[in-house]
């Protein structure tokens, strides 16, 4: 061993203060590591995690959280064992996402084929803006894109995954405004007229905050009533865009949503797409959270005359349970306009003299450099249901909504606040207290106390995450999220049991 | 067994032709489907994809690949049996871009903690908006940017993950615009003066992608002429701002890159920073490729005068091994700009009467809404190696490239381009054939050709993956990024010897 040491010492290669013999990183110790740590993912993480017997979360606030954690980062690095034990703790601090009583936000369930999917994309670490380095994904998500273009109803299609529907209606924004006017990218909107673009009231905040981000400001997106039930009122589009005309600015988006953020609301789109039409707007689809709907047979009718739209933005990972994040952004026809809108054409990336076709290339489709292989967990998942696997999950969830809004009516605690046309349960807890109470300014203001508190003790014991908030001149009711994997039917009554067995102390 | 089935008939639910009993998915048979998925990706992704004596890719091209994969998505699903059969090609066609002789991008290796981490963020499924949902990811993320901030040599600073360096160079021009003139959010850049910002000729592609998304317009990025060595020439620079002004534009921001992408020059910092500050304009440092300099207390100063910028791009995922991707905006100073500048302000998400300090609610910074946890492959990565750890990582791929760059200068059959400052290696192959030729238009005309014809032979055999274009004249030359994983120093005479085999035949 010693000699072995002297011949490697004689034989280092000395550079620069640093002995470049052997590799930095040691292969059989990481592959150790991994095989210990998978384990540990599979029990606390995977089983537990999705387990109804368990917590859906183990609250602590900041400051303890902070302390628990050890989050200082040191000069010297730490054991296998320390590390296992760290990943152990951020699982268990996690929020449990795929938990059946996580309704906070618009995802939740796990699927076990898009996670190995996951596995697998975090292994092999591919970066989607070439053909030669990764030529699967391409692949995939030419194929997953063009099932999705399917089921929105158009022939030919074009479109990128993206991170995140915000995302998604940014690019919307430009490439319709690339369409509007192609000069914009490169003169840029100094000195042009105002642009204009609109969506209703009840859209998602992205839209605002792309008009911010891609220079048209919030003002410029003109606000439409919605009615009641939270649709965008067709009458009021028109009159907005006549509005706008009159003022000298240039029309050129409507950002319609299918499936809004709160109450669930589908846009009349046919309307939309008609009024469009006649005024040549590009007609956008939010459909982040609707576009699973599409996928039934039995539902897709509330998104009727989707297909006339210019651009969908739909991400599989909320209702379909893709994993966070699986977001596309489609556009009707085979035109090229998304390229040519985003396109730089780096020559380091996209040399024209490649061996193969430059077509599959599709990066500079893209506002990224590198970027993910979202894809590819859908299409797995796909793969492993089906067509019809999918469906099922969307029909479970409408059906669970169903149940879950008649529930809540059956029960003198609760009042439904509208409803539902999707899956987005909106109502009030009342607890005894108000119970008899006569519906005035004070009423009003103990009610909308009651949701925050009992979220809060909801989540300090780990029983149940559901989203709150004020709307519409609406004081804070509960919002729940309803997903296939949500809503085990047998835990529906201690779902709602929860809510009262809270408001005892209110 | 039957009583049994019996009795679930007659208690089934059935709402909208759908029985709500049971869970739609099975726990059991998808951790089931887990556990056989992890030993292929052990084996496939993890071992051989690093091991250096297999394939670096398995060259197939598209219509090959597309029938091998069979991507199609059909109605009926799969057994499990198929799936991971389907696993196992993904990662048998997929690049192997941990391999030592990926040399493609300015990304590679396989960091097992990281790793690790990314399996545990895939399992736990979060998304990084508040802290009710994310309390581990949102705290370690406040962690690494603090130190990262430490590094760049700010006393405060504020920051976000983003994802991609691209989407860190918006964020930048964003941040610089609201700081220049805030009402541009809400009133749009219709009716302003020209915003014209500076950046050299060698900035990523990212930079002018980021002004024509953001309605600047790509005529309005002034490029600015970098030196031999591709670094920004300063008066060159203070020229283009005086002549945007006499133009009567409005410049306010300048982007300089630490670690271009294809000669890996670092502008001078120092006095791009000091003419910002002359000029009143916001100093963006892209330094995705060459931030993590900043981590080798011995090599630091290649990114001297960095401090003094106003924000800078910093992409672990690339010489630090993190994996794609893990991308950090930093803002200096704590004035809660970034934050002001992208704020929506969302009801759903961001309610004001939380049971907790509302200030860990970071969601509101991005222009994203579900966003990932990419900040915890950084922080286990971190705890793992420690400071030291990383700093030996940039040490040594420092000294792999200086190796490289005088082997390549010993061997008459290379020439390199020029002396590396980072870990960039430019060279020609110069075939037997050319080698006595008078270098006029013959030579360069068939030297073009060299690379392209080495690289798909390469790729071919699934020997190395390495890149190549033209450049400033120059034509096609080879570009070889160095990471410390990449160039076992074993193998550097065969990763020379693999371009000298493949020239025979030229």
């Amino acid at each position: 061993a010693q000699n072995k040491e002297q011949l490697e010492k004689k034989n280092a290669i000395l550079v620069d203060g640093v002995i470049l013999n052997g590799p930095i990183i040691d292969a059989k110790a990481g592959q150790q590591f991994i095989q210990e740590a998978f384990p540990i993912i599979m029990e606390e993480a995977i089983r537990k995690g999705t387990d109804v017997n368990e917590k859906v979360c183990e609250w602590q606030p900041p400051a303890q959280l902070k302390k628990i954690l050890d989050l200082e980062l040191r000069d010297v690095g730490e054991n296998h064992q320390r590390l296992l034990q760290r990943c152990q703790d951020v699982i268990r601090y996690s929020v449990k996402t795929s938990h059946p009583r996580f309704y906070n936000q618009l995802y939740a369930g796990m699927d076990p084929y898009s996670l190995v999917a996951r596995f697998v994309t975090e292994a092999v670490n591919p970066s989607v803006y070439t053909y030669e380095v990764s030529p699967v994904f391409v692949l995939m998500e030419e194929a997953v894109l063009k099932k999705m273009i399917e089921h929105v109803g158009w022939k030919e299609g074009d479109g990128i995954f993206s991170p995140g529907g915000s995302v998604s209606n940014m690019y919307a924004v430009n490439v319709a405004r690339y369409k509007f006017c192609p000069d914009i990218k490169e003169k840029g909107l100094s000195g042009m007229p105002r642009l204009v673009m609109f969506t209703s009231e009840e859209c998602h905040y992205s839209v605002k905050k792309a008009a911010a981000f891609l220079g048209i400001g919030t003002q410029n997106v003109y606000v439409v009533k919605a009615d009641d039930r939270g649709k965008m009122i067709p009458e009021e589009l028109e009159k907005q865009i006549e509005q706008a005309k009159k003022e000298g600015a240039l029309p050129f988006l409507v950002s319609a949503t299918a499936g809004t953020t709160v109450l669930g609301a589908f846009d009349p789109l046919d309307k939309v797409a008609g009024i469009c039409e006649r005024h040549g707007l590009w007609f956008h689809v939010d459909a982040a959270w609707g576009g699973s709907a599409l996928m039934s047979r039995k539902h897709r009718h509330i998104l009727q005359g989707i297909h006339r739209a210019d651009s969908v933005a739909w991400n599989p990972h909320k209702m379909l349970m893709a994993g966070i994040q699986c977001c596309a952004f489609l556009v009707k026809g085979n035109t090229g306009l998304l390229k040519e809108c985003h396109s730089a054409c780096a020559s380091y990336l996209f040399q024209q003299d490649k061996f193969y076709d430059v077509e599959y290339d599709i990066g500079d489709k893209s506002i990224q450099c590198s970027r993910r292989a979202d894809a590819f967990k859908f299409w797995l998942m796909w793969k492993a249901i089906g067509t019809r696997g999918l469906e099922e999950r969307v029909n479970r969830a409408f059906a669970l909504a169903r149940y879950l809004a008649d529930e809540i009516k059956k029960r003198e605690e609760f009042r439904l606040i509208l409803e539902p046309e999707y899956a987005s349960i909106c109502f009030w807890y009342i607890p005894p207290s108000l119970r008899n109470m006569e519906e005035g300014p004070e009423f009003w203001q103990k009610l909308n106390k009651v949701a925050p508190i009992v979220k809060e003790r909801m989540m300090k014991k780990g029983s149940m995450m559901v989203g709150y908030q004020p709307h519409r001149g609406k004081v804070n009711f509960f919002l729940q999220y309803v997903l296939a994997s949500r809503l085990l039917m047998l835990c529906i009554d201690n779902v709602l049991e929860d809510f009262t067995t809270e408001y005892i102390l209110l």
